[in-house]
């Protein structure tokens, strides 16, 4: 996916965002939008949107002298999520079509910012919202093509909190007999999951293999990618890509099929995939 | 005033703003971000924030080829202005202290975005608005300290719509004997008035004189201003200064006294003065 409009001024919102969770300092936070500035100065911007958030993202951290500015924030994530886990894995455990569920729940992960401004979850809350997203069904749902495409899965994850409910989907291809690779990013950028998060949650036991994406770019940049990732890109029977990060880059790759799991957050990713603000989305793009 | 951490997400969202303004080409719009970014990027950041804010808005006006992309929502907010005036001009005819009462009149002119966002103003609503201001009072309230240096009055105007409250603040200081010079942008940016509007509502018949800032610049910059103005300004028993925009440039230089008259949109400006978010003020500097 390209750079649109309103991709800068989130941007670099973001940027302030991450330089206040990472100081108080205004000098600092000042010299952390300078930098990103700078970078986007420096890049391009009929390119990747990833390619730009990446240099802008990394041209922050270093100006923060800050390699997690996340950190405290992806903490809380992880533990709400954890907190909540079991009243979702109820309601797989109890579905007729446990794998449909389940991508429900990975969808259900990358709705919700765990921890993330000020989101404080009451557990019945969450299960009310939980309910009411199970009702709605998915906007846009091929999960029955994807269920028969399962034979050797790269599962490309997204956020941490998110990814404890990645487990569960890991959990249903494994039990219909899948191959899955779990994939998470090399280093920590934004609120992404890394392998520390994977050993936390013991989902190197739950997936049949780990591979990261070898670097801390936003989505997957194959430049910056070990080899073993292409290759399995490359021979996986479905990929499955969380989030719109994943999407943004692997939509300008051609590795097929790719199944897009995701709550659509902005409007260019929503005409990007041709769903709407808000949806819930399962789409597979062969 | 120095630009802040807030300013620049602030900036760019402005940037986008009038970038759709001005077209529905996300093209174009993409093109004006990137030359307000390339702006920044040639623009010191330890600078006053009107001399950054000045370099993007023109970087974005030449890059959309668009001299003014306000220009019908300044339109409608001089309508939606003038419809709602006979309400506040009653409030004043009726008020004891009328001058104290118009310097309130002003800072409501500089309240309402007439015209801008989706406003839509029932006049009713307005009224009870209004009412609700007066109630309230300001949050800084010099008016009595200016009210003995009228005799030479230099009246820098902020918005268009605005505007037209600022004229009754005007009749106020005539009334009472004072010398009125009218100062308005040289050239359109942003919602700022300018000559134009100062003729479509008779204000050069109420001001004594009217002269402009010589520039399209955000707030006043002397580099670009005439040496009339440099004089009034020196010269002056009483410089009045509308909005931030204003206030972040005369904060620059040593002017006084100067009287700042605003609604506080933002938290640098509250800082930088003293209030509050939202606070309305008529802050006296000697």
């Amino acid at each position: 996916m390209k750079i649109t409009p309103d991709c800068i001024p989130c941007l670099i919102s973001r940027v302030f965002y991450e330089a206040k969770l990472s100081t108080t300092d205004a000098h600092t936070q000042l010299k952390a939008e300078e930098a990103a500035v700078r970078a986007m100065c420096n890049t391009s911007f009929d390119g990747p949107v990833a390619l730009l958030s990446t240099a802008v993202h990394r041209a922050t951290y270093r100006a923060l002298g800050d390699d997690d500015p996340y950190r405290s924030v992806k903490q809380l994530a992880n533990e709400t999520a954890m907190r909540l886990l079991p009243a979702v894995r109820s309601i797989i455990k109890s579905s007729d079509d446990k794998f449909h569920s389940a991508v429900i729940a990975a969808i259900i992960g990358n709705t919700f910012d765990f921890g993330v401004m000020g989101f404080e979850v009451v557990p019945d809350d969450f299960e009310k919202e939980v309910s009411a997203i199970y009702r709605h069904g998915l906007d846009i749902d091929d999960t029955s093509a994807m269920k028969v495409l399962l034979n050797n899965v790269v599962y490309v994850a997204d956020n941490v909190g998110e990814i404890v409910y990645d487990g569960l989907l890991l959990e249903q291809i494994r039990a219909l007999g899948g191959y899955a690779t779990l994939v998470v990013r090399g280093a920590p950028v934004l609120t992404d999951a890394t392998i520390e998060d994977v050993w936390k949650f013991g989902l190197d036991k739950v997936a049949s293999r780990v591979m990261t994406t070898g670097s801390n770019a936003v989505g997957i940049n194959l430049d910056e990618a070990p080899a073993d990732l292409k290759e399995a890109l490359s021979n996986a029977s479905l990929i499955i890509s969380k989030g719109m990060a994943n999407f943004e880059m692997l939509s300008e790759y051609n590795f097929r099929p790719v199944a897009h799991l995701m709550r659509v957050k902005c409007k260019p990713v929503a005409d990007a995939v041709g769903a709407h603000l808000g949806d819930f989305i399962a789409q597979l793009v062969r």
